[in-house]
């Protein structure tokens, strides 16, 4: 939301020069509201205020800018001016920016920075999208396992100021390789023996993910064991970087957002909605738009089969909606339901008869209350005991065939190691639009033989 | 995951009480894991194992177990022992976890508790649910503003066993009232300068909750501020608790599952899926099942007044289903995607125009599309150019209207107040399904009368 108020006094200390006040902007505030404050104005404006900052909040401030804006910065100041703030970034969250910047004044930032920072840049660039090394900073705090509390403390007041956390102190020998942890509170309540040794101090049981690990991996590893921060290391356990929890809470928040998505048949985004161009969002629902429709117009297909009959029974097709979209809708409720329960570890695959034969006693509980629902909106919308049978009878079948398919169609796409969240929904419409069609028709027919009159199948 | 390997061992060592190895096993994993290893053994096997771990281990793997294990656990153990545990527990975790248990249980337990616990579980049980004062922990680190950095140090290491986080240090009055805070970093920086007070060290632009504020609120103030933990204050800025990072994780995890389960048309569930009993879980679907049967219901009604033509025109049954669910797809994709940026902060309301043109023109290219592939489809099926045309101007508009109303109700009941992700979908399933009808037998009857031949309205 962009906030306008300041607007007006902050362009008035830009002409006036006004070096105290605009210090003064840049300090009182939490650096996430200074950027909120000065989110209405342009890159160049933005700029010269930021020049007013003290730079240890600098970068804080133009870390809370939105992407987009960053990138303009990035793009449009001197050079020599932002290769300065880069080098200040933690280091996660300069590579996203720099992955969102045009190559080419990449390409002139990169020389200008210090040599050390530069190859920071280069390693964290070179691990693939998504991993924990793209997420991960290589800013923490390491540790030799031989030094005491006190060398600790000495030591991490010099490291402090570089450091972009230091609530897990990571123990390490002289090869780098993950040894152990130490809690910044553990340290703080060590003080009273102060040569005390770390090696003896630390937990040995650390949770760690693999560098290529998924992101996804990563931030249930967090969540599950209520960590701050976890260690991201190599094949050969040396440390890395750590992966924090802000950027544990992006990485689900986004995860969130693409399988609520990917349920409604939207291929997930970059970028979000309102940033996302009509013609890529167009192309991205497009896709499954007309997977859905060719899957619907299967529907026509088994309709034409039956198709004569709808001249002497016109009141089948009243119904043909409600048929659809009872068990479409009883599909999806089972559907998201049994993947929504895949994703947070609630359901495992080996469940599945437990789950399968939950879905057929709720299908038939549901399907029965509809059923009478059907027959006696059937009996008051079409006015015949027969009629109002095919319906009540069809929406039990039809109820309890999306409850099967929303629970069977999930497991088997995760079994065979296909996303549910991407496939389930369509596949389970698809299936049952025309389970609905052929179960309806061929319950009419079933009823109409058993009472003498005849359906014309084939057409 | 239940974990089996370790489980025969353990049987043993209980059996033998083999103290050495009990105590190892208490002591050398991360508390997780050993709780993991323990999740096959019944409650009175995990009681005895737990007497062997380190009381201040005890309370964090007892923590690690699923919820139900410790429900079971506190009402069956001996009540003394069980009190010690829970007044080693964190004071939020604590209460969740006496929210579930027995009644009965509880009220003979709370006399067992210091009088300290007892009246800071009866303080925290009295705010509602999904509050931040629900979900607050009461230990954290508070200080008066007038200490210094040397003092603070020391007043930390004598507080630190018993606080729950130590990244951030609250800074307050003499009367509780929030003044700043100090980061851990920031401390462990300043102990060069070991006689700074703490008023001079620390931000006054807190970021903070309302102790009613609803836990959706917290956790996208943490997210939005990459904090790890935010104070929770009364209406006189009076610190109460915090809300640590691990629990506003939860709340997302939650959040995001119960919008999935809100978008299908699910009422949230108190449990997760595999732990909610076959009854509720049928009551919960039958609810929005019925809502959607019945706006479903109005197709029937819709589809009566045009009855008399199917006699005639049987060729208009066979794409029924595909109009309206191209127009259900369209419209499902579109309040998805306008639910999830509303909640993501992504999209305000004052953005409403623009989100309307987005998809209107989205709905024109994404109905052209379709309106091209159903005239081909018509061609093949019914063989006509006349039913052709029908079927593809029907879909462009009924895709035009998916997406209109796609992103209006949504906007709509946000607008007043409603949460759009419980509302939307299946209102937008409703409209569009009837709308579908209406425009199919219109576009019918109106091509109809331009090529001299007519439809029966009001059959």
């Amino acid at each position: 939301m962009i906030n306008t108020l300041y607007l007006p006094e902050l362009r008035e200390m830009l002409a006036e020069n006004n070096e105290a006040e605009l210090r003064e902007f840049c300090t009182a505030l939490h650096p996430a509201r200074t950027a909120e404050f000065m989110e209405g104005l342009n890159a160049d404006e933005i700029w010269r205020v930021l020049q007013y900052a003290d730079p240890a909040v600098r970068d804080e401030i133009f870390g809370f800018f939105p992407e987009n804006k960053q990138v303009e910065i990035l793009e449009t100041q001197d050079r020599h001016e932002v290769a300065g703030l880069l080098a200040e970034m933690a280091s996660d969250d300069r590579v996203d920016l720099l992955d969102e910047t045009d190559e080419a004044v990449v390409q002139e930032l990169l020389p200008l920075l210090p040599a050390d920072e530069r190859r920071d840049i280069l390693r964290l660039r070179s691990y693939p999208e998504d991993s924990a090394g793209a997420v991960m900073t290589t800013d923490f705090a390491k540790l030799g396992e031989s030094l005491t509390v006190r060398e600790a403390l000495a030591e991490l007041g010099r490291q402090a100021e570089n450091l972009e956390t230091l609530y897990y102190l990571y123990v390490v020998d002289d090869t780098d390789h993950l040894r152990g942890v130490v809690s910044a509170r553990q340290l703080v309540s060590a003080m009273t023996r102060p040569d005390t040794r770390l090696s003896e101090l630390m937990e040995t049981d650390v949770a760690a993910v693999d560098v290529l690990d998924d992101q996804e991996l990563v931030a249930s590893k967090v969540a599950r064991y209520d960590l701050l921060a976890i260690p991201v290391v190599d094949d050969e356990h040396r440390v890395l970087g750590i992966v924090t929890h802000d950027d544990v809470i992006d990485v689900m928040r986004e995860e969130a957002v693409e399988d609520a998505h990917r349920i409604a048949g939207v291929a997930p985004l970059e970028e979000s909605y309102m940033r996302t161009s009509i013609l890529t969002l167009t192309w991205k629902r497009g896709m499954w738009l007309t997977i859905l429709f060719f899957t619907a117009l299967s529907t026509a297909f088994a309709l034409q089969h039956y198709e004569k009959n709808f001249e002497t029974y016109t009141w089948l097709v009243l119904f043909i909606p409600l048929v659809i979209s009872s068990g479409g809708n009883s599909g999806n409720q089972t559907a998201t339901l049994v993947i929504t329960a895949l994703a947070t570890g609630d359901l495992h695959l080996r469940d599945w008869v437990r789950v399968v034969r939950r879905e057929l006693v709720m299908g038939m509980l549901l399907g029965g209350f509809l059923g009478m629902c059907g027959f006696i909106a059937a009996l008051i919308v079409a006015g015949g005991w027969f009629s109002s049978t095919v319906v009540a009878v069809t929406l039990v079948l039809v109820v309890i065939s999306g409850t099967l398919a929303g629970s069977l169609l999930p497991l088997f796409f995760k079994r065979v190691g296909l996303d549910p969240a991407l496939m389930s929904n369509p596949f389970v419409a698809g299936i049952v639009d025309i389970l609905g069609i052929v179960i309806y028709m061929n319950v009419a027919l079933l009823l109409l033989s058993l009472t003498g009159q005849s359906l014309k199948p084939g057409g």
